[in-house]
C-alpha cells in the first residue's frame, strides 16, 4: 500500500517554541516516531510537508540583512526551506528507522511544481508571507515593488502573494524512481517551489502553492492508495467552533461536498485539507483519505479513529 | 562511462558580481552549457558543487537577524545551501536538457557525510567560514561562544571550524539508485553536511567539508569511471605563481606525487584538488582524474587540453 502523508505545521515545530533548530529538531524527532509506526506496519510512504512559518524566519532574515547582502527572491527561500526541513526530517526519520532495524533510504528532493502563469489566483493575491509592517512602511513597499499588502489579524500589515494551482510535478520521474526502489521520498516541501513555464525554460515565481494540493497531485501521479494528512486535531469537525460540534469518522465524498457547501471548514485551515482529500477520493474508484493528528496516524489507518473519507 | 563533475566557486557565480539571485542563475546556466555538451557526448553525470560564499551569505543573515529569530547552526546553513543551490542547477540544466532534446531527470538530493568526532581537524580549525569581525568583537566571540578565530587577509577577523576527512555519505543508496535509473543527481554540495554518529543518531556539527575530497568518496563510492574537477583555471601548473609557470597535460600520479611534496600547490585552492584527484586515481585501476576550466570540459574530456591523470 502506498500512502502519502502530508505533514502540517505542527508535525515540524511546536507553537509556542523559540524556533530555534534544536526545538524543531525535537519536534520532528517525535513526529517521526509516529511515522516510523506507520512505515513498520508494512506501508510505502512518502513525506510532504508545510513551511509556512520557516519560509517566514528565512525571508525575514533575508530583509533584515538585505543592506549586507541581496535578498533572495521567494521561490530561492523556497529551496531554502526544503533544503532546511528535508534534511532534519531525513535525519530524524533515518536515525528512527535504523533504532528499529528497518532498512529502508531516506532522502529528501528538491523539487519544484508548476503553476499556469495566467492562473486567476495571480490576480487576486491572498496568502499571507513574511514579516509584519507598519502603514507607512507597507505604504512604501506598495509603491516601490508594487507588493499587495493586507492589514493581517491586527498586528500589522503583511504582503500577500496568489496561490495558484498545482499543475505538473518536475521532478516527478525521480520521485517514482525512488518510490519504486524502496526509498522514502520527501518531496513538494512547502508545496513546492512555484515555477512558471516560460519560452526558454522555467522560471520562479512569488506565490505560495498550498501543501494539501500539491500533496493530492502528487499521491494522483504516484498512484497512491492511500492520502493522509496530519494536522493538529484527532479529527475533521462540523460546527467546529460551536458548542455543538460532531468528530466525522467515515464520510463519503457526496456528504463532504454538502457540509464543505454549508460552510463548516475554515477557510486557510481545514477547508483546503478536505477539498484535497475529497478530490483524491474522487480521482479512482479505491482511493482513501484520512485527516487525523500525528500521534494518532497508524489507528486511524487501521479505521480505529480519525476522518476517513472514501 | 559515468563520471563526476565537481564545480568550483566560479561555475556558480561571477567572482565580480553582485550576488543577486539573478546574477548567480546567469552564471549557471552558462555553466550547464558547456555540461551539457558532456551529457550529450554520452556521459553518466553526477555533479557536485561548493557553497562557500552562498553558506557565507546565509551565516551573515542569520546573525544580522538573529535579534529577530534564532540564527540557524553550521549544519542547518549547510542544509540551505544546498537546497539554494541545487535549486538553481536543477532548474538551469533541465531547461538546457530540453532545448537539446535530452530526456533525463534531474534533481538534487540533500546530502549528510559523516565525519569522525574524533578527526585530528576538531583540534586545529582552519576552515575560515561567514562574516568578518573587529577585534573586540572577534575577542567576545571567543569568550562567549568558545569560538576560535583568526585574522584573514588583513580584513578582519573570522571565525575558524574543523574540515574533517568525509568517512560515509549518508545518502549513498539513494544516489545510486539515481545514477542508475537515468538521472543526473546534484548531491554532496558544499563538501555535505557535516554529521558525527552519536549513541542515539545524527548529529550535525560545526565544519566544513572540503568538497573536492568529498566529491572523490563520492566518485569512488559509485564506482566512476572518470572525476572533472572545473575550475577557474584551464589547467593545473608548476610554479604558478612564477614567470617560469609550466601547465601540465598529461601526469601519472607518482609524478603528482613529488610536485604535491615539492609544494607546487597552493593550500585551500590547487592543493585539494590535486589530491583529491590522486587519490581517485589511485583507487582502481583504469580510473582517471581531470582538472580543467568550464568552458574546456569536453575537450579535456577528449584529452585535447586540461590537466589528465592517469
Amino acid at each position: 500500500m502506498k500512502i502519502i502523508i502530508a505533514l502540517g505545521g505542527n508535525a515540524l515545530e511546536d507553537k509556542d517554541s523559540d524556533s530555534t533548530a534544536e526545538s524543531q529538531l525535537k519536534i520532528i524527532k517525535n513526529t517521526m516516531k509516529c511515522l516510523v509506526d506507520v512505515i513498520a506496519a508494512g506501508y510505502d510512504v512518502v513525506i510532504t510537508h508545510g513551511n509556512g512559518p520557516q519560509i517566514g524566519r528565512i525571508i525575514i532574515q533575508n530583509e533584515v540583512a538585505k543592506e549586507i547582502t541581496p535578498a533572495m527572491p521567494f521561490d530561492v527561500c523556497g529551496a531554502m526551506s526544503q533544503g532546511m526541513i528535508g534534511y532534519h526530517i531525513q535525519q530524524a526519520l533515518g536515525d528512527e528507522l535504523k533504532k528499529r532495524g528497518i532498512d529502508k533510504p531516506v532522502a529528501t528532493v528538491i523539487t519544484q511544481v508548476v503553476v499556469d502563469k495566467e492562473d486567476p489566483g495571480f490576480n487576486k493575491p491572498t496568502k499571507p508571507i513574511g514579516p509584519f509592517y507598519s502603514k507607512d512602511e507597507a505604504n512604501k513597499l506598495i509603491e516601490e515593488k508594487g507588493y499587495k499588502m493586507i492589514e493581517d489579524s491586527g498586528r500589522g500589515y503583511r504582503r500577500v502573494v496568489a496561490s495558484p494551482e498545482p499543475k505538473r510535478i518536475v521532478e516527478i520521474e525521480t520521485i517514482k524512481t525512488l518510490i519504486n526502489n524502496n526509498n522514502i521520498v520527501i518531496t513538494v516541501g512547502g508545496g513546492g517551489i512555484p515555477v512558471i513555464e516560460e519560452k526558454d525554460g522555467l522560471k520562479g515565481v512569488e506565490a505560495v502553492i498550498d501543501k494539501d494540493l500539491a500533496s493530492e497531485k502528487l499521491a494522483e501521479d504516484v498512484a497512491a492508495d492511500i492520502f493522509l494528512i496530519l494536522t493538529a486535531v484527532d479529527k475533521v469537525y462540523l460546527d467546529y467552533v460551536k458548542a455543538n460540534r460532531r468528530g466525522l469518522h467515515y464520510v463519503e465524498t457526496s456528504d463532504m461536498k454538502q457540509y464543505i457547501k454549508g460552510g463548516h471548514f475554515a477557510p486557510g485551515s481545514m477547508l483546503p485539507k478536505v477539498l484535497a482529500a475529497t478530490k483524491f477520493v474522487e480521482s479512482k474508484p479505491g482511493r482513501k483519505a484520512i485527516i487525523t493528528s500525528i500521534d494518532k496516524a497508524k489507528d486511524a489507518l487501521c479505521g480505529l479513529c480519525g476522518t476517513i473519507i472514501e
